[in-house]
């Protein structure tokens, strides 16, 4: 018979510098790590570590979304896969004209990641769900094998309790005005940037950023919004493809009016990318009202998007396309991404 | 200028035998996959495909788990991957007190994955949704480079309603009575069997099942449950280390009373393996108030679970350890899973 062992007061665990497979297998190491690092870095009322799951309270209309993250290298200018992990799954619930309430994080972590690592990706989550105004309250942990991950990879769940009417692509009418928050391509250059070892961007900073709180604005101040999208894998170009399927008719947008900063445009020209291609992680598309255009122009600028800036049109209903105005004078389609042009951006 | 294309009707892809990169690239070849592979097997009026995420209608106390499953070999005899990340979300919200009403679902594939291998997974996903009464609502798919993953990782997210008050560790009391739903071990020496290659366990399937229907039943009725939890990673033994941990109190099981199947048992002799630390997917360990054991374990058995049994008690509180008294007549005290016993076990 073995010596009864007070759970309540375990011996320490060895303090391991890497994952190891045990630290998913459900026994004392997971629960050391949980209790160690998740529990301190999330804490809130509402985080559960004691139960399959949290309860949350909810009222109505809740939008959920899930997103997983894989992105390569886990650390980029201006962020890394936790921020990314945080912000990309509230900006979707922001999408959905939600606000942005709990987050559930699962993590399938590779043996061999040291835990210095690891800790620094919670922490990045723990501050962006912080800016956010959003609790992580519930999450997974499992642990595969050596040369069966790549580090970490995250999946999050968001739900957000939805702020104005219903909003989506059908809704899109003719003459509704189509805003981008800010300039474009900049995430996808900045991951570029150090997983290519190239030098000419080492200024350039991820864009990786919460946007709820500018589409809150839009919507409490009584915007009309028809849809809202953020350009994320594919880029701007493959958002606006996918909006002008959802709303059965055609777009036209001018490529004067994209924000595209310089060292973007520059490093997309050295690498033979488009940048209406290239993620983002802290913009979004707003297609609104033609008659609230100018003023959601207005908010966007009041509430920190500089860079915001009205880039075209929905027409009549018909085929769906989008047509971009060039500089030059001519026209031509954009399609939606084909093939696979920045493999692992988030 | 290159031709307009109509996006609604786009000409049909390629069909790709496997997952490519671009399968995950936000693209055209991405919405395919969408709208070809997932929409048509999760499909329902909630499920969202057309959004970053879904609307769903909940009121109150709402119940959130998720769960990243890398389970290896993604097939096993009693159920796939697919099975196990609807089942075991499924229950977690089961274990909250909750009716599980929707789920996320968010794949990171390895390139080179065979589409019918995918598609075999979905299809049982969508078959024990449908078993479970829960939609699948909404979705993420990202592609991971060969060598960087194990043909597939799913996370799941459950959504549910709570039904009753809230049940907790820290509800038990002197005196409760424990009861298991059915026998332990199944799933670990299934998935095991397959993964070894050993004959001896051919005819042992999975339990990996929704018990979801099995809690409500106990619920509705009005059985005093105090708390509920799966014995998944960690077994019986660790589950239940981690109540009498929760509950600041000992629990007193009986060995004999432990419902294992011959051939478990069988198989843990030879392999060295101790039962009650290996996982089920299709079973629970609820505590109940002193009166109402009885009559749970005749509400179980009356919705399917004729396997169930009281194995034991809480104590009155103090030190928190689980001691299991033997068939011979011994104590021993029964610790949490040290190490890793089964690793991607789910």
């Amino acid at each position: 018979m073995s010596d009864p062992i007070a759970l309540s007061c375990p011996v320490p665990a060895r303090r391991y510098e890497r994952i190891v497979l045990a630290h998913g297998g459900g026994g004392r190491l997971m629960r050391a790590l949980i209790d160690e690092l998740f529990a301190r870095a999330f804490a809130s009322p509402a985080l559960c570590v004691d139960h399959d799951g949290a309860i949350v309270e909810l009222q109505g209309r809740v939008a959920v979304t899930t997103d997983a993250f894989t992105v390569r290298p886990l650390f980029f200018p201006g962020g890394d896969i936790g921020t990314l992990a945080v912000c990309g799954t509230v900006n979707d619930l922001a999408m959905c004209g939600a606000r942005p309430r709990h987050l559930a994080a699962a993590f399938v972590l590779e043996e061999g990641l040291p835990v210095a690592t690891l800790e620094r990706i919670v922490a990045s989550m723990a501050q962006a769900a912080r800016e956010a105004g959003v609790t992580i309250v519930t999450g997974d942990t499992k642990v595969v094998e050596r040369g069966k991950g790549d580090g970490v990879y995250i999946t999050t769940t968001g739900l957000g309790t939805v702020i104005g009417p219903p909003i989506g692509p059908a809704r899109i009418d003719a003459g509704d005005v189509i805003l981008v928050s800010g300039p474009v391509g900049d995430h996808g250059i900045a991951v570029l940037s150090v997983r290519e070892g190239l030098e000419f961007t080492t200024t350039l900073r991820s864009d990786v950023a919460p946007v709820a709180a500018q589409v809150a604005a839009l919507l409490e101040r009584g915007v009309d919004v028809r849809c809202l999208r953020d350009p994320t894998r594919g880029g701007l170009a493959s958002a606006l493809c996918e909006l002008a399927s959802g709303a059965g008719r055609a777009f036209v947008v001018r490529e004067d009016a994209i924000p595209v900063r310089d060292e973007v445009a520059d490093a997309c020209e050295l690498l033979g990318l488009d940048p209406l291609y290239v993620a983002c992680e802290g913009r979004f598309v707003a297609v609104v009202a033609r008659a609230d255009g100018e003023r959601a122009l207005a908010v966007l600028r009041e509430v920190g998007c500089g860079g915001a800036a009205i880039i075209g049109a929905a027409l009549e209903a018909g085929a769906s396309r989008v047509i971009l105005e060039s500089s030059v004078g001519g026209e031509r389609v954009l399609d939606m991404l084909s093939g696979e042009q920045l493999p692992r951006i988030c």
